[in-house]
């Protein structure tokens, strides 16, 4: 008999079908008995006889089974008249339970079992919705001519100006792990004028928090021939509504599942410029908010609060931070002395993607560098690239698991990453 | 003016267009000058007056140019009428030629200044021929229930068994380069059944060769509830035709630029178990080739052109080959002693893909392990996972580089890496 998945029984009732997966639950209640079965989208109640529980006899959970069974519609579509047998038998009982709607281990437990607790269809319903927001993000920039690129992520410099990186012993000398691909894709705009990438970068940062991972995944975005960061802005709104949609799209259930609203991208998102916004906030929430190179994390959610309230919008871009607080490659804003081209998107107050305008003339990185006391030498490929003709460009960067996080209203972005790698995991 | 692209001209005959890119080639004929400009996607000629070219004059080939015209059809799509401006300044002539036809600079040449030279129409067409394959691939398994994983990078122990790992400096301990998703792609099996993953891997293999790199794009894919090696080598069939066809339908150009014939996967790929393929080979080049492990490259291309005549095919699948020369986690075939599950897809005489059934019991693991000489302990989280019920699973890589230094016919697998890794380079 043809497997058929759980997602699908219901256009099945009245046929026999069998069904395969993990034994995710028993109930026995003498003459009858429960079984739960998860197959890769879904589960499936089963009602077994007392006879047919037989072969269930001593069966830890998570076995993996096949059940052949006649679909009903009432009072629930499950499947009733219904034999069991054992395809690959567990050792011993789930170290997580997988049977409660809600996951109750506590979070040093689920990381520690990984490997199953992320069998627990709440844990596969945040991992679904990532890689749907990967296919919005990636359908967005191909309707839109990007080109997707793989950059190194074994680089010959701590290039990037942080102490942040991780070292490597590569055969006689040392490699650096990249901690992102901001160097390599704005030297691809000089080949494909618009290019993303989607993989993993490294953080060196030993910072034991809710918010820090040492490996994340980051949707990294660069085109060429802009006006201003405006043109970015708009791109990444197009983006971020893509990837809203396509996760609202093709994961109802999962949304349903973790009890997720989803936010609407309004046709145009509110801006304040970086002065004006710390303005406000410092007029609400104290004036020692005020003459700092960035805005609070206080700050940044009552901007939300703003925005939701005087727009309606659970987004907002905030733009112009003061270049101190930028990397070397940041264009200036020559009207604003001191801001940059830059924005941040806040989403539900906190910092969703980052972007800006870039530098393009050689002669601005070089001064640039200079001003900072940054060597040119470690920088020499990149600096290449502008010395032989680059377009005013621009980009940004969203981290997966930190948009998931803000998304699903996770409380630590571990929860957000199948394997996390913190200051103390390296394992599973 | 609103800019249109280079690929869009031809469309706009007898109008006013702005064209923006870089200056690729002049050619000064006296009373009037040919340039070619280069934008992301291709290429237009515009034919400037002598007096229009003074904006040129002292300007580097490679500088960023706006140019405006009129659009004509006769005797080829150019821009006449035309003035230029620059809008970035190239410091110095490029370090590799971009004007002709083919880039005829050596492969030392050809990767010192990568950053310059990969904007070279046939550079840019591998790159671009890359990209829509992984479009293939994703979208061969988006649409048969696959999920998108991330895995770590960074792991605890060199598990999977090889000495090419490399170390990294991981706070105060010592963690490794993943060398394939292979163990954690198993894993997820466990969780959605179907899986898939696009990413870096890093292998510190010290030989320089045409063949190694050492960080590598791998396309890997894994399936559970198979019943053996075959329903692998199906989805396998069903990936390649894809990643053709979607290469074939959006890069026709690139493909023409390059000279490459594009191959045909058949309804069928035929099939030959490993013994009557060395069997086979070693009658037709020589009795050395018997009793080894492996095919020998000679052994291999002699098969795919026995394909090719026998079966009109260039692919073929050569199955069971010995479990001596896979590794741990293979499926043995309890039905030809010292054979596997396993199969290699070759492609015109090379592998392409490799792939094989897993094992899927605890115990089996375990025996395995013990019968290689194998610590346990290293592998604790991956064991988890059939410890608490694994279905009979398999899947497959390809390696993104590889596969294009084949279909297109590259002479060094480096000019398939946008920056390539090796013994000697980090950089740019």
């Amino acid at each position: 008999m043809e497997r058929v998945r759980s997602l699908e029984i219901a256009s099945h009732v009245g046929e026999r079908v069998k069904i395969c997966g993990w034994l995710q639950s028993m109930r026995r209640l003498g003459a009858v008995s429960f079984a739960v079965i998860r197959d890769g989208w879904g589960t499936v109640q089963a009602v077994v006889s007392e006879q047919k529980m037989a072969a269930l006899d001593g069966v830890q959970l998570e076995s993996v089974v096949e059940v052949e069974g006649t679909v009903v519609a009432e009072p629930q579509v499950e499947l009733h008249g219904v034999s069991v047998s054992v395809v690959s038998a567990a050792r011993a009982a789930p170290p997580v339970q997988l049977a409660k709607k809600l996951i109750n281990a506590p979070l040093p437990a689920l990381l520690e079992h990984a490997v199953v607790a992320n069998r627990h269809p709440t844990r596969r319903a945040v991992f679904r919705i990532g890689a749907a927001a990967m296919r919005g993000f990636r359908a967005a920039l191909d309707g839109r001519g990007f080109v997707e690129i793989q950059s190194p992520k074994l680089v010959g410099g701590a290039t990037e100006g942080g102490a942040n990186v991780f070292a490597v012993k590569y055969f006689d000398r040392t490699a650096y792990l990249a901690q992102s691909p901001q160097l390599y894709k704005q030297i691809m705009v000089g080949v494909f004028e618009r290019v993303y990438e989607v993989g993993p970068v490294f953080r060196a940062e030993p910072h034991d928090t809710v918010r820090h991972i040492n490996q994340y995944t980051s949707l990294d975005v660069e085109l060429g021939f802009i006006e201003s960061h405006a043109d970015v802005m708009r791109v990444v709104v197009e983006v971020v509504r893509e990837m809203i949609a396509t996760a609202a799209a093709t994961c109802a259930r999962e949304l349903e599942l973790l009890g997720v609203r989803m936010p609407t991208v309004p046709e145009r998102v509110p801006e304040l410029h970086f002065e004006e916004a710390q303005a406000m906030v410092a007029a609400a929430l104290g004036a020692h908010e005020r003459g700092q190179p960035d805005l609070s994390p206080e700050g940044e959610r009552w901007l939300g609060g703003w925005a939701e309230r005087e727009h309606g919008s659970e987004f907002l871009f905030v733009t112009g931070y003061p270049m101190s607080k930028r990397p070397f490659y940041t264009h200036p804003d020559e009207t604003r002395p001191g801001s940059s081209r830059s924005f941040d998107l806040l989403f539900r107050g906190t910092e969703l993607v980052t972007g800006g305008q870039r530098l393009h003339r050689y002669d601005d990185y070089v001064a640039a560098l200079d001003a900072r006391g940054m060597q040119r030498e470690p920088l020499e490929a990149y600096l290449q690239a502008f010395a032989h003709g680059m377009p005013p460009h621009g980009g940004f960067a969203i981290g997966l698991e930190r948009w998931l996080m803000q998304l699903l209203g996770l409380p630590n972005i571990r929860l957000a990453v199948l394997f996390p790698r913190d200051l103390t995991r390296l394992s599973p």
